[in-house]
């Protein structure tokens, strides 16, 4: 039995997410139908971060055993092949042992969010960022989002539904900058929880947009109050960046 | 009687080009049909580069003249919406003069084209750049490009069917560089001939390949011989960035 690491790309835009649902397709099922097809193996993918629909990766990471033998870059070959025609990419598949688990033993998970500020449509990058139709100030942005750093209760950017243990978690950096004419949020920690990225980035837009300050988004934070968290940003802005092992 | 100058964004996949065609949509019959939605009159529009189908542009230029009275940013809003779901961006209307004309009075085209080297598919960038399975010698290749620069009889490097009248034309500059994980050939000249960019690329390919020298770009150049271009690249890469008045 071998275990594999893979490395992906996708364009969340078509899927329900990466996990299997019910509701329609899924970045898990697709992948683990190209695995069965590669090798007539049934085999689970366990992941780094279960990313919801519409949300992109540039590089999520899952792995799978299985008992044929095959080579890392068959198997990254032949699942490529067997994914077409999904906007979805295996970038890298490598041999691992079976200590390694993608989700349990992965020690940062690094997340983008891309924003366009501009009044006319997206043509280009529709779907891959979020357009803000008037201009947002990024240093404020930046400054308030320091405040997010560090051990926390983060009940506030929390979804409801989120299925974590516990509400505190420990963000390590998250920086607001302009890069290319978009905004560009980075933000990474060991852990987030379920849509703690998008509420970050739209309490953000607040206080880019001169709506809050930074002690206002710093009561919200200690409020622990999901009723405090500003509009969730919408998520075909968001990347899942890399993962560190 | 107004003159409006527009800057245009597209996404080039869905249609047979910019240019009217029987055989497809276009972006110029897009916008032409927005304009008759806006104002009721059936209006032609002269553009800067008619740029093939699958090519993108990220500041396509055209003008078309207006008998109803809409102030500039009322035609930039009103073309958006009659454009939609067209993945087709005005960014700016601007009024101009009668002695502007989009296409005779530009001064330089300026292109970005897109190569992506890598061995899995792209499913981020499919369809907005080239992939290239193996990697490049990108100094090789900007190396080489220098020779392009100049006023030369480009015949090698133009589709057998342009309908320019002359082969000879100074290009102004050619840079080819790393940007971001991605090798950008940048361009710009007065006016280039139909598929100009595409040979070049195609030939810098072979650079870059280490199939072609320096010399021998310089001497297919020097041939005025079209059997003697490279492959052409794919539309697909190629944007026709901004244009200068």
């Amino acid at each position: 039995m071998k275990r594999f690491k893979l490395t992906i790309e996708y364009d969340g835009g078509p899927y329900v997410g990466w996990q299997r649902q019910d509701n329609g397709p899924s970045v898990q099922e697709a992948i683990e139908t190209a695995i069965t097809a590669l090798c007539g193996e049934d085999q689970r993918l366990q992941t780094a971060g279960r990313t919801d629909a519409g949300v992109h990766a540039l590089g999520q990471v899952a792995h799978f055993d299985m008992e044929a033998e095959f080579s890392a870059d068959t198997v990254r070959d032949a699942l490529n092949k067997h994914l077409r025609p999904h906007p979805i990419s295996i970038l890298e598949a490598q041999e691992v042992s079976e200590e390694f688990h993608a989700r349990f033993t992965a020690k940062r998970r690094h997340y983008l969010y891309r924003i366009i500020c501009r009044r006319a449509p997206l043509a280009l990058e529709r779907g891959r960022a979020w357009q803000v139709f008037r201009p947002l100030d990024v240093a404020a942005m930046h400054d308030a989002a320091q405040v997010l750093i560090g051990k926390h209760d983060f009940t506030t950017f929390r979804a409801t539904q989120c299925q974590s243990d516990s509400p505190v978690k420990t963000l390590d950096a998250i920086n607001v900058f302009e890069s290319a004419g978009e905004i560009h949020v980075t933000t990474n920690a060991r852990s987030f929880l379920h849509n703690q990225v998008r509420s970050f980035v739209g309490s953000l837009k607040l206080v880019g947009d001169g709506k809050w300050t930074k002690q206002y988004l710093q009561d919200a934070l200690e409020a622990k109050d999901r009723t405090r968290c500003g509009p969730l940003a919408p998520p075909h802005g968001l990347y899942l960046h890399h993962v560190d092992y």
